[in-house]
């Protein structure tokens, strides 16, 4: 299994008024870390929809375990845990820069073709998804 | 000038650390509050949309003169200050429910045609949006 | 369990570029459904934090069935499926006009006191919430 | 006058159902791009309020000129046109990564103290701000 990172800093305009990160935030870091995911493997999900394919969220998992501060530097893990056909699924862990774990999730994900219907990814997307890269 | 007024409720999402609601919000009530408008006209922008019409934002000029808080009832006048040809222009008043006044706005819009080029409202649409109704 | 049900218009901002509502707006329809729900039951959340009490989020789940689309009309039906000591669990269930099922989530909360650690709930307050009314 | 470059992608969720950024982002990336100015001065916004200071905005005005789409790299040049006393002013010039100006902007603001009172911020602040540094 793959696992990539991708960083962040707290923006303002994501804390609420009990002083913290609001809790829809993470589902907005999670996508950015999908993508950031993607662009390190080579692919860029821009291109995906710009030739017909649609990632959709069917389902995601979250844990909040400790709050994430404005300015906080964030440190997000990605890892692609079932890439099979028209399924997708990842899993997130969130960490701040003191090392604690802040939040931890799993989002799953269905292939649509231009047609929104049910599509498996091409074999070479496939592939770049799947290969370790240094 | 026909003015209409909308009313909503501060969702928490909308607040921020400083414990009132973040600025870039308003924004979104001016959509909200334009919206609301064209439906209390007779018209749905999301009938515009579909039939090829896309009304782009241009310019906004905001001024803040008092915060409003979680769960404050919110009132938006929305005052249609200009509608010629391709151009829109549209006023904004908000009050908390003491009756303070809390934000006044602006938005100027340009309306694209389905090859996104500028292009004029059809006239039946431009004479609901400027009809007075009871 | 007492189920309340909160209504509210599809935004213009919380659609992406997949034409469909953005999938984090779903927690933030949930929150906002809580807070009507305890509106519904004579509490307001906001008269809560002025007291001293914070609910936060510690686990949410969704899965996401159809999407919704802007000027849809959704109805939220919000279940209190847990309100024991310093525990909270809600359950929601999204349609549209249409009467299709777009969303079904779960929400788990902790209540922290003005310390940020964990306490009950007052009993007036619990047994508020778990009345039913009509 | 000092001027700062921030850099970012596009979020989807920063998207909408035209396609493009929604507008309403851009305020939030305007002050996503003061807390950079400031850490590139050697301040912390975060800091500021720490030590009891709140900068809050007073009034916004943005020029739309052309959209920004999913995964553009965005730049943007941060310029400190005034910090007089208890005032402040910014004004924004965004770029994509072909050259093309999309957005100008301009924000005021004003400083207030713990008691919520407009003051004036500190002497080396104030001089970390107006430094020009390498």
């Amino acid at each position: 299994m793959i696992t990539r990172t991708t960083n962040l800093i707290v923006r303002y305009a994501e804390t609420d008024a009990q002083g913290v990160v609001h809790h829809s935030n993470y589902l907005v870091w999670f996508e950015e870390a999908r993508s950031d995911f993607l662009r390190q493997q080579g692919l860029a999900y821009s291109d995906l929809e710009a030739s017909g394919f649609f990632v959709v969220v069917t389902e995601v998992a979250v844990t909040f375990r400790a709050p994430a501060f404005y300015e906080d530097r964030i440190a997000i893990e990605t890892t692609l845990v079932k890439a099979r056909g028209r399924l997708l699924e990842f899993g997130y862990r969130i960490h701040n820069a003191m090392g604690n774990l802040l939040v931890e999730g799993r989002t799953r994900h269905l292939v649509l073709g231009g047609d929104r219907r049910p599509v498996s990814l091409p074999e070479p997307v496939l592939e770049k998804l799947l290969t370790t890269r240094h």
